[in-house]
């Protein structure tokens, strides 16, 4: 089922509303309280999730929604709406404009519209199932790259990988051409432009990659799980972004033999 | 000896020279060599140190130059012009707006004013010494912050710590409340801004660094090598800015128990 054209418009708006409540936090001393799993929260994030749930409320009853910083209701509705209002909460509370909000659409629990949006910047990219991604309103690609070791890759942050996750990550980490840790989902949004061939995380939740994988796959990439299962609801966490799909078979090869291959068996 | 007005004239104009070539070539598929250190460098970092030397050849043809790319003259003259047209090339080639050019001046081999320019956000850092630190003309400090356990720290990449400085960081890293990887010379500029409050690093090169020690200093900081002493021509590429010197201390302390402490020895 297509996404109608009205679910777009709300996530634009969902978009539009959360970011002048982010723009006016940024570079403030927020509170900045410490949340269980160690991640710190701060009012915008709050505030921002507040005012896209509100809408949704209104507009879309009957639909789901699932919020980092507000729980989930009614998650067995045919959509649901996923927010992640600030992502990358530790660019943002140290002005670093490269956090982004995301806003994710499920339908029966797969990711088929995202929006990340960059209220600083003035960045939104924006993916849809069936449709070609646009960067604010202009179509992106990725670009070919045919080989790990011509390619340019993302990770946020090593606390991502613990375990037996940090080896495959490490290897997979130096066959590239060029890596660089702190993208959070920013660093997806430029993979979807073609500047980036490869990110690869673990350690999310729903609502910090099911906004991404509408907008990767519709610019022409590949965004699946550790294994190459697609991403869902019920996804373990791991996931492999990459442009090219050449490069992202020899990317799930390597992280294979390695943790994810182990916690298959 | 005051920094002439006419010196911060000439370090905008150099600015305002080489934002434009920076800008031309963000986010388009620019050509990347290898240099023997294995950082990127780029057609846009050549040029746009090469709109600058022309500038200084012209201006104050007496003056030294170092330069990342082009090399260095007359380093023995009393006034000296510290070029890195792009600190944080990975960043750049990426597409991530948060690299920088850096315009230092040293004055008998310390540093003495600094720019810190982002050419796509249009943000510019000034310090000059004996004056207070602006951020696009308008004044800014550090914040106070005094204790380890309430700091915010950055760093750029692992690889800068190699070997028996590993360790000495690590310990640092984890005794902080906030680490993220991945700053380049943005994360000086948000300490000047009282957003962060300790950045460390090593395997730096002058260009990489003295430009940012003016910009700390006149907004409040301190900022040193891994010992304390102050930074210039000889030092060793190991530095640590904070922005209150509790922080500065404290950081010190962890760090001269490891890897300069031995090194002193």
């Amino acid at each position: 089922m297509a996404v109608p054209d009205s679910y777009i418009e709300l996530a634009h708006r969902l978009a539009d509303a959360a970011r002048p409540v982010v723009r006016r936090y940024f570079r403030t001393p927020v509170g900045v309280d410490d949340k269980p799993d160690d991640s710190p929260v701060t009012i915008a994030d709050r505030e921002a999730e507040a005012v896209m749930r509100a809408i949704l409320a209104r507009d879309v009853p009957d639909h789901g929604i699932w919020g980092e910083e507000h729980g989930s209701e009614r998650m067995d509705a045919a959509w649901a709406w996923v927010l992640d209002p600030i992502d990358g909460t530790r660019a943002f509370i140290t002005g670093m404009p490269v956090f982004g909000t995301l806003i994710g659409l499920l339908h029966h629990g797969r990711p088929v519209l995202g929006i990340i949006d960059q209220p600083i910047l003035g960045e939104r990219w924006l993916g849809v199932s069936g449709r070609p991604t646009t960067l604010n309103g202009k179509p992106i690609t990725t670009r070919t790259c045919d080989t790990l070791a011509k390619a340019y890759m993302y990770s946020t942050a090593p606390l991502m990988f613990p375990g037996d996750m940090r080896g495959p990550h490490r290897a997979l980490a130096d066959s590239v051409k060029l890596f660089r840790w702190g993208g959070d989902c920013y660093s997806y949004g430029l993979l979807a432009c073609g500047l980036v061939d490869l990110v690869v995380e673990a350690s999310l939740m729903l609502h910090d990659f099911c906004a991404v994988v509408p907008v990767i796959e519709g610019a022409g990439g590949r965004m699946t799980d550790w294994q190459g299962r697609p991403l869902g609801k019920e996804s373990d966490g791991r996931v492999i972004a990459a442009g090219d799909a050449a490069v992202h078979a020899a990317a799930l090869a390597m992280l294979a033999g390695g943790a994810a291959g182990k916690a298959a068996t």
